[in-house]
Parts: C-alpha cells; sequence; structure tokens
C-alpha cells in the first residue's frame, strides 16, 4: 500500500492507495502550518496508523504541496501558503514519521500525475492539465513521466502571455492566462460590468454583502443571469487561446482541465471551441480531447501516491 | 558510419556521421522535387556511394524533410515544398535504395536533435530550439528524446499567440508568433516604417529595387540604418514575449535560436531579455540559456543522422 500526502494551507489530505491505484481509505486533518512541519508530520503519523492498521503494509508516501519543490532533495524551497515550511527538507522528515520511502513532489505536478493515470488521461500519450482555481496552474505529463524542466520549475501554463499587452497579472508580467482566467481576474470583470449594467441576480447579492467569488457568479450564470454568463462567455475565448496554444506546443492526447473554476466550464466551452478552431492546426486539435479532470480535489494526493509507487527503489 | 539526408525544396544535403557524431563528409545534390521521391533516392544512393566508399560500413540513415512526417510509418504526410512527393513512403524507398535501416523525421525536429547533441545543447536536460526563418519553427528535446506529441506534430512554437489581436499570421490566426517574427513579418513592419520615414540605407536599396528580405534589413541595420535597427529591436521585444513563455513553460537549460533571421539576433537581444525579465519567472529564467544554433544549414542532416544512429534496431 501507499500513502499520498496533500499539504493544503488549510487541510492536509491523506489517500491510501493499493498498489494497482484503487483508493482504500481516506483522511483530513487540519495543517496548523504554523506549528511546523514535523508537528505536522507526527500527526500525519498518527492518522496514516489510523487508515493503514498493519504498518508493514506501507510501501511508501508521497506528499504533495504548492510551491517551488525540488524532488530530488525532498525539499520545500518556497511556498506562499506555507511560509513557515520553507527550505524544509520534507522527504527526511515525512521518512522520520513514517518510516518508509517518501517522495515530495509540487501539487500541481501530483495531481496531474493522478488525472493522467487514474482520472482522464486514461495513463496513455501527452497529457496537459490545467487548473483553474484562485491562479491558474498546470502541469503536463508525457508518456507516463512529469514534464519537469531544468529545476522542476516546468508547466506555469497560467504565466505564458496571450495578449501582451493584457491586464496586470498577480506575478507581475501583462495578459498572462491568468490575468484573464484566474479567480481575481473572472471578478475584476464582473465588478466592472456591474458598474454599468444591471444583471438579474449578481446585483442583488452582491448588495446584500455577498462576496463575489467565481462560484457565486457561476451559480448566477446557472439561473441565467446575462451578465455572469458573458463573464464566463469571454472567459472562454482567452481559455481557448490557452488551449490552443498548448495543443499547437504539445500535440496533446488529452487536455484536463481542473479547478473550482472548471464548474463554469460547460459555459466557457462554446467560445473556447470557436477559438481553438481559430487557432490551433487542425491535424493536432482534432486529436486533442478537451476533458473535465475526474478526481477533483482528490488528485493531488492520488497522484502523490502514484508517484511514491512508481519510483520506489527495486520496483 | 550513418548518414543524415536533408531533402529541401531546392537541394538535398547528405552528411556522413562517424559512431560518435563527427562529421566524416557531406555532399549537396539538386531536390529536383517534381521528378518524385524514387528518383531522388537513385541519386542519394549513388552520392552516399561516393561518400562511404565501403558500403557495408553504412549502418542505417536518418531522412530529414518539412511537413508533417509520421517517423513510425516513416511516411510523409504532407508537405508545402514537396508537394509531388505527398504522402510518400519515403523511410520504405530509402531502405530499398540505401539497402539499410532508415528513419524519417519533420526537419525541425531532426535540426533540434542535431543541436541537442552536437550544437549548443550540449547533450543534457531540456532543449527548445526556436527557429527564425521564413517561418517560425521549433522542436523540444527533453532528456535525449524529442517532443512528439500524439502525432508528431509537437513544437508548432511559431503558431502560438502572444497577442489575441495581433496581425494576421500566414497560417490563418492572428499574433502568432510568426506574425512578429516571421520574414513576412519583418518585412512588412519595415515597409510600413519606410512609408512616414527615410532611412539612410534601406530606402536607397530598394528604390534600386533590391528585393527586401530579412538579409537585406540585417545589412542595412548593421551598417547603422536607423529603421532597419528599429525593426530588429521591435521585434526583439516580441521575442522575448515567446522565450518567456517557453521558460515558464518548459523550465529549460537552453533554448537555442537557430535560422536566418537569427542573423539579427544581436539587434533584438536587449529587448528580448527585457522582455524575459518582465514576463518570465526568474527562478526559470535564472537557468535558461539562450544561445544561438551552432550547427547552421548542416543541422537537420546531423540530426537525422543522429537519429538513425539512436534508434537502429539492436544498439
Amino acid at each position: 500500500m501507499f500513502v499520498g500526502i496533500d499539504i493544503g494551507g488549510t487541510n492536509i489530505k491523506l489517500i491510501a492507495l493499493g498498489a494497482r491505484g484503487r483508493v482504500l481509505g481516506r483522511r483530513s486533518i487540519p495543517s496548523d502550518v504554523e506549528k511546523g512541519p514535523k508537528d505536522a508530520f507526527s500527526r500525519i503519523a498518527s492518522t496514516v496508523s489510523s487508515l493503514i492498521a498493519d504498518k508493514s503494509a506501507l510501501t511508501a508516501a508521497g506528499v504533495a504541496c504548492a510551491g517551488l519543490v525540488d524532488p530530488v532533495a525532498g525539499r520545500l524551497h518556497s511556498s506562499p501558503n506555507l511560509l513557515a515550511w520553507e527550505n524544509a527538507p520534507l522527504a527526511r522528515i515525512a521518512r522520520e514519521h513514517l518510516g518508509v520511502y517518501t517522495v515530495v513532489e509540487n501539487d500541481a505536478n501530483a495531481a496531474a500525475y493522478g488525472e493522467y493515470f487514474r482520472g482522464c488521461g486514461r495513463g496513455l500519450g501527452t497529457f496537459v492539465c490545467i487548473t483553474l482555481g484562485t491562479g491558474v496552474g498546470g502541469a503536463i505529463v508525457i508518456d507516463g513521466r512529469l514534464l519537469r524542466g531544468s529545476k522542476n520549475y516546468a508547466g506555469e501554463i497560467g504565466h505564458t502571455t496571450i495578449c501582451e499587452s493584457g491586464p496586470r497579472c498577480h506575478c507581475g508580467s501583462r495578459g498572462c492566462v491568468e490575468a484573464y482566467l484566474g479567480a481575481y481576474a473572472l471578478i475584476r470583470e464582473t465588478r466592472q460590468k456591474l458598474r454599468t449594467r444591471r444583471s438579474r441576480y449578481l446585483t442583488q447579492w452582491v448588495s446584500q454583502r455577498c462576496p463575489l467569488t467565481p462560484k457565486l457568479i457561476a451559480e448566477a450564470a446557472a439561473k441565467g443571469d446575462s451578465v455572469a454568463r458573458e463573464v464566463f462567455a469571454e472567459a472562454g475565448t482567452h481559455l481557448g487561446t490557452a488551449m490552443a496554444n498548448l495543443i499547437n506546443i504539445f500535440n496533446p492526447d488529452v487536455i484536463a482541465v481542473a479547478g473550482g473554476v472548471a464548474k463554469g466550464f460547460h459555459l466557457m466551452k462554446p467560445r473556447m471551441d470557436e477559438e481553438i478552431r481559430k487557432r490551433a492546426f487542425p491535424e493536432s486539435s482534432r486529436v486533442a480531447r478537451v476533458a473535465r479532470a475526474r478526481l477533483g480535489t482528490d488528485a493531488a494526493a492520488i497522484g502523490a501516491a502514484l508517484l511514491a509507487r512508481d519510483s520506489v527503489p527495486g520496483r
């Protein structure tokens, strides 16, 4: 058995996986990141014990976390949500507490690896995963191997430019994919439209002090709110440009769309398809299947467990 | 020994390589594409005999050509410069005439493979090659393997969008890298500037009916012509955006710049560097070395020979 540990800013998710990749159990515990990684891993170890009764059945563990991760050294370099953990030798700490071989991976990479083998990727060919959440992330798996680049920083699809003079992005650049599709971008676009137009639901909800989130915008859109629908439709155009770029660069078999904002995917899809048709090579776009990710918030933990399974020495 | 055969619209270049990748000899013959691939390969076979006296010393051959190439089937699907050869089973024809194992590859891929192992790539890590010629092409080599994608169409860096509302590209889309950096884009920009401004050399040369080419613009720039220098400087900004996208996606060790337009590279470099600084993650751009390609017009033939060497069965 293998355990995948997804360390988020709020919760730590644990998933136990059988050798063939079947989910055997899951737990969630508070992150309490300010107490540091040693405290977290001592709590993780107790949780693993409750998840896998026979300790000798555990072969290896995979740890996923946001930020710059060095999988070779098993170290977390920097992470906006885990500031207190910076430079922590996570693989070593995990090994000490769990007593098994441990790998550490960036959460976007781990999630893509999970989707590739156990989600919508079907375990074959060239697979690109784009995550639409607060930010826009990504990762690429080719023939079962993560595309890592020189220092494991590859896959920053969200920070590729699709319009040189476009809106400011949180990364400091302009016209990044994230500057159009990140949560803050959708909120910005909605606010701008609400200044001059009345919307059936959003105007009322916002006046009732509901915080404007992509989820709220998606709910309004689902009820037929025209402003909300337009925001997603326009986002679809930019998503299509980003997709076309990925299709022309990778000639992928599958592009998975993951993350919370993907809830509005069906609203983005018509313009996305139109833009792909305009921009991508037909030979390439014909083979590229665009699919919703299937593992939801389990993806990173499952992927981490699979990475542990696939890299444990002697296998 | 191995032979690499680069089939262009005008000439066919042949390069003989030793097992360690040393160039042992080269030849060039006219393509005469309209006579078809069988005629070409019978002439190629005679040329190979003149290049490698002892026929038994030839182990395998690699064929590079522009267009959509299926390396598994050894077939050329379509090629704008080799219309008469479309759908030709090149690997089979080559095997029949040369009597050895033959691989077929797209010329951009072959050139990148050559640069990776025998040029500026140093044979390690993640390598991206961008070719600035009439069009803008590209290819990626990761840990010694070409990134092919599902059907060998990967690497179309030139047709990724860097500005959604940008100028029309020959591919039918808008704002592609090629729409700013292809030969026709540089010529378009120069013409536009010459309409309202006098340039020291270009105005005169063009009035003497010199055809406006990137080479001519580069010559004028080398003499200090302000319009020509501005054209390259502005192109540098867009090249920088394209580079930043590649850096954020691939976290490469090396990005090679190849092709004829790369002659103006030093004129593009300042703005390119500035744009990379603005747009790429510093962690990634710090490790990405941007280098001029080293093998020049030999790259595709050398790469094809290396691909043959590295894929010959039983090695």
